[in-house]
């Protein structure tokens, strides 16, 4: 009984999985796209004051269970990682 | 014009954000509740063979632009996180 309930919810949690994975990706698209307009810019990809804005935003609707430093943290590696990203793209951009 | 693009990337971005969010926090309900199970059942709460399926499953759907070095780096941050508030429920069931 509780091997199934088990196997259930971990049918459940792989198909969470994938589904922020397909979010991931789609964000890490925006932000490749966000970091080619500021490059035609000459803007610094990296904005303190719209990651703060993002970060006051996502808290504010967080309704839990993860407490909002966790979701932070959470996020703050997401943002790393789509910045790393747009830093890959410019690279390549010069090596053309 | 540029601005403007740059506005409806970043209302995505906000969207997509609050996806995360709610996806991320479904994830985390869905772990407390294999917890308890577990908890029942008496078994450990970290399962290294499952979390090594859990990233199989999910590197074996990654269509990029991340990588999947990056993909994996941010879900063992999403299963550590899962994994401490499955350690707080544990705390608060002994105190009651």
């Amino acid at each position: 009984m509780s091997n199934e309930q088990l196997d259930q919810l971990r049918v459940k949690l792989d198909d969470v999985n994938l589904e922020i994975l397909d979010l991931i990706n789609n964000r890490a698209e925006l932000v490749q796209q966000i970091g080619q307009v500021k490059e035609k810019q000459g803007a610094n990809r990296f904005d303190p004051v719209r990651e703060r804005d993002m970060l006051n935003l996502i808290s504010k609707h967080n309704s839990g269970p993860f407490e909002n430093s966790t979701i932070i943290h959470l996020f703050k590696e997401i943002f790393k990682a789509g910045l790393e990203l747009q830093e890959d793209d410019h690279s390549k951009a010069l090596l053309v």
